[in-house]
């Protein structure tokens, strides 16, 4: 009976935040969704078949920064206080920042690079009728503040 | 009463599958989560404090897969058949590779991306307390087939 | 021991569709979002410090629609085919025309309903702000097709 | 590249209420379901194929209001501490009064709202059967209490 | 770099059923939730503080049903056309039985499994107020039809 | 019209938890999953088609946890500040037991009691191809702590 030991060394398991002290934290993730000129350019005239691939992105990376633990096996559930979801029209493609807040036991990171995600997503989902080759790239954490392993920037 | 005409060039709207046929489709979609060897290699030996990170990865790439068309708004709800996630790992950290199955009137690709990005994410967050710079890149399709649009490979 | 027989007469149970046809079936419902000319006109003008409330709306009533099942406790859950939300400005305030289509073994009547009701419901979020008396009436169908118990309209 | 500029005055941005202190907030909220007499009648004497429709619609009304964040794009989630559904037999046909309690940063009136309007809904559900005319009319906050913004009845 | 292989032996995968027939199925399964006699007889009564435990229960079952795959990390959406959820009072306490069908490329039996559970958790959650010690047991598969394993009755 | 009062005894009503104070609170539970010894060495040597039933048994309980107020009607939304799942290989088969925290108003034996129930049946959903009898027994709170109605233990 060799799994009888209580918590095996690779079992999986949520970090217990009963501890921590409820603070305002804040944290900023960022992605780019690579297309061509054309695909963008269409993006930004809105000139797309499904609609307004930017605004659909905001709100649908809103709501999926709401069910990041229900996607994330090890995430906490917090009470987000604020979530900006920010695609730009840039060189490569489109830009999405994303700054979530909350006051709670643990940080927003997962949040904020969630909504980021999904954001991205959903502008592959608009416009890959026109170009099934777009990708997505450089999703990453921008700076975190707020609780106790302190303030970080990249 | 200037929005007064149905149907606005730029709203938001659901494509219509209502007259497509049901066929057997699939996508395979990929991404790597770019980190040190130091925290890959934490990985690869299932040296986390939070648990195995390419198992705890493929289940939540699976279940994500499942609340594609909950996450992404204009997505159509589609039967999965089989959704396969495989992380493994590479000189630059872990890459991801999913393979998703339907028989549906649409296309499985948004799953596919969505179970690859969720699985990136995850593994983020099991390593996030040892390396705060991982970068997820890469997130594409690689290929699909079945439906009227025809195969398709990066 | 009263309860004992099986079925009681005024129990919850879901209306068996194993034996139903899968046909082409659609729906249209509708409702109104009354309020002063002056919120209105914010609207349409998208003068709202939340964003373009018929726009939000839209994607609400859509991601609504495919929660359908999860929501209303007999509902079946269907393959939804298409979805299309249409707010549009009218003298009292803001009219919402749900079209919902499914190939299925029932109908998608309580998916219209569904999509419209959240659809107003995020119009009234929208602009509660500036105006906390704003009232949502005459939620109903307007009409559907498909199934066996033939084709209907208000 | 028009869209460049952070936060268009159009896009839909969640309200920020981090800095908003967590007070004990209370809403309540109403709307009827129209219908023959014969109809409210059956529901009345629990004479219904499906089961009693204002126990199902009580419990449907609780479950939604847990959802409400989940539903309206920029809703904030919410820790509910009490959801009460009441359903009534009154002339035109069922009126449902719901009351919705919190310790939040922000109020609960959109939760008393999404549950009325999902009890109604499932009274809807519950009757399509035998009258395909019903309508849910006067949903509408009938008052609030708690937080900055001050008290405020209809 | 030991994990590079694809498809380690004891890696989570779904069964792909993309090559199985739609078949009609069914699935019968039970569990019984054991209490005190006064606990009982309070349900039987209907006097509890929070209402009528085995109607809830019901409404709680039939839901949880529909929430099979999202619970179930390997289990396939299936749109089920029945769920018919039967408390009752017993000896020992109340026995939930619960009989699911679908038409589908796969079975329902965790469909019925997980509504009893979920029928008997609530109804746990109706009288821990009154009983602490309350357990579930036999939670188990009485039989199943339908598909090419064919028909098993325990 | 007789169901014309308030709050008629019999029906569902959440208790209120609005006047409670925020404690720290943990509960734990357990169930029994039993099956041959041969099905029971087969998940013992990680020798199953679908995977580590063990693991992914882990990942289900915790994630589960976290919808416990999605699935039990009257349940308050708690932040779960821990979910521990300790499946283990018994005489009888495997036995599971969830400790769950939270900091809240009301107690967390609902969130330790659906983990364990779901990890259960996560177990009995790996190893259903090879036994069809397995059972879920036992189902059980041992003890709970925090809050004002004090600790308890079976």
């Amino acid at each position: 009976l060799s799994t009888d030991e209580v918590h095996p060394e690779t079992a999986a398991r949520m970090v217990d935040i009963s501890g921590k002290g409820v603070t305002l934290r804040e944290a900023v993730a960022a992605c780019k969704v690579v297309m061509s000129t054309e695909t963008r350019d269409a993006i930004d005239r809105k000139d797309l078949k499904k609609g307004d691939a930017l605004e659909i992105a905001r709100v649908a990376g809103i709501m999926a920064a709401k069910k990041t633990s229900d996607l994330i096996p090890l995430c906490h559930p917090i009470p987000l206080t604020a979530v900006d979801v920010e695609p730009k029209v840039v060189e490569e493609g489109i830009e999405v920042v994303v700054t979530a807040r909350t006051s709670a036991q643990t940080g927003v990171e997962m949040e904020a690079l969630t909504a980021a995600a999904t954001a991205a997503l959903t502008i592959y989902d608009m416009v890959k009728g026109i170009e099934r080759g777009v990708a997505i790239t450089d999703l990453r954490l921008l700076k975190k503040s707020g609780g106790k392993s302190g303030d970080w920037s990249r």
